[in-house]
């Protein structure tokens, strides 16, 4: 990816700077402006993760997972009072991100995704149904290490999913959870 | 690879121009043969993938999947009336591709192949049972990304079925099939 | 890996001509040996490989797998009687390996490698239980090509018996042992 | 990874005699200290592998596995009474690792790190529920040789886990446990 491969557009008027010569903009468009807009994101990650997509199948309108260290790399959306700096989950919380239905057409989820906003004002991160995940943060780096973090957390889930064990089970509970005797 | 490991074909004559000097055609050609002149293809992808093999020996005479955003990646067969591109199968469309029976040799499979262009005009690609598939597109760009979202769609349809759910079932629909109780 | 690396051995008085300075000669050398001499193996190739040790788990004392289109990448032991070149496994052939138990050291394994020999005279490989595989060729080109085709094809074998297919039935056979109905 | 990413520190004094100007120092500083202090250790590797937190989830207060090659990896503790060099387990022996419960903080892990030192004084690992794994060795090289062996054994028993197979079951035992009839 070069410079060239870029988009550039003014934040206030909307209008393209500047456009590759090859590409047309994403259909995902309206709900990046929004990540920006409204949640002060500086990057978002869009992908079609099989694992987003299972989750999306397996669980409900929202994927849970508590009580793994790697829940340690999400923001909890608080501030530290003492440094003001964004405080991350603790091992002992439970990672919540909403999952919307898909719509024929990428614009069309920016009315769920406004919702989600509001009802999960802390997340950093929405499923979309059969069709993957959006993935936000301050700047590109913080978008990539939440992203990688999530997908791991959803591959885990799944891995325990299968095993019959609920990944936001309690600490000590998932033995009586698994599906096959302990050997 | 290097232009010398490619055979050149006169596609008027079928002499070949050029031939490499370590390889012999492969026992496709007869098949590659039959995309390019039939289907106007630019370049066809076979691969002995075992996503194609396993879900040849799951399903039965035509591989579904719908409701996936990925499917999104496959022509439909139609064009746009205005723009006169080809359109791309939606969101809410069924992906279907047709399984053939494998033969002792590569050129036995001619006859059904030519089956599958009639019972499947839009067809981009042609699963062989126990086998691998084939996949095409106006260039090799082009069937190369059908060929990844094609792999991806089928891996998918994979995790589905182990976990109960046909991947072709509604939307809403997926979780009366979970075998497992959702956590 | 450069030449430096390499052990040099003549092959008639079986003396180290040329000897790396980091390493030892590996406890394998009496089984490379017995293949080089027995099997006119130009390369072995030998892994830990998971799909192995899982095959030599679940099965008894041979691995069998059958109508799969990659085992057309083994030699059958046969010779083309025209041109005199070795032939391949055809589609509807069953490939056999042997597994042999494990033994506490790498060269308590030739007394069960010299059987195989005799037993299955066409093998180019042999699974051993809990441990990993052996494969050799001509050249380590073949070597390399036999040793990913039946890694390939061991772990197919792995996924259809999960999912309740022996990996030898026949054609048409494996809907009948589904563990799951079709979706 | 440039020598000016790595912190220094005087192993009598504990104080840093150079730091990266970009990085904090690790929260496992005190668990890293004592491996280096009372077992010798010349590297450390910790990982969140998924394979470590599916065994804690799945498996007790120790991971257990026998009889496979790979062990042969993992050094006894024991010394060889000729060599005085270091000896390795051997194939019929069982690996033990530890598994001790995650906190809040990775400094809390240190009382439970010092009483595995004196419960498996011969390991060379500890596993953290729902959380991932130490690995120490006495130079890097052998550190990173023992975490991909083990983690390759955490993989392989989760695989025979989930077949039914006890990882630490007895050779020819394997059969007995098989969930699915052999095909």
């Amino acid at each position: 990816m070069t410079p060239e491969d870029l988009f550039v557009m003014d934040a206030q008027t909307l209008e393209y700077l500047r456009s590759p010569k090859l590409y047309k903009p994403s259909a995902c468009t309206p709900l990046f402006l929004a990540c920006y807009q409204k949640k002060d994101a500086g990057a978002i990650i869009h992908t079609h993760s099989q694992n987003a997509v299972i989750c999306s199948l397996v669980f409900g309108d929202e994927f849970r997972i508590a009580n793994i260290e790697q829940i340690k790399a999400i923001p909890s959306g608080k501030v530290d009072p003492v440094t003001k700096k964004p405080m991350a989950l603790s091992f002992f919380d439970t990672l919540k991100i909403p999952i919307i239905e898909n719509m024929a057409h990428e614009d069309e989820l920016i009315d769920d995704l406004h919702k989600t906003f509001k009802d999960y004002p802390d997340t950093c991160a929405v499923i979309v149904r059969r069709h993957g995940i959006f993935v936000w943060g301050p700047t590109i780096d913080k978008a990539k290490i939440f992203n990688e973090a999530i997908d791991y957390l959803m591959e885990l889930a799944i891995k325990m999913y299968q095993m019959g064990i609920p990944p936001d089970c309690g600490i000590g509970e998932e033995k009586k959870h698994l599906k096959m005797a302990s050997p």
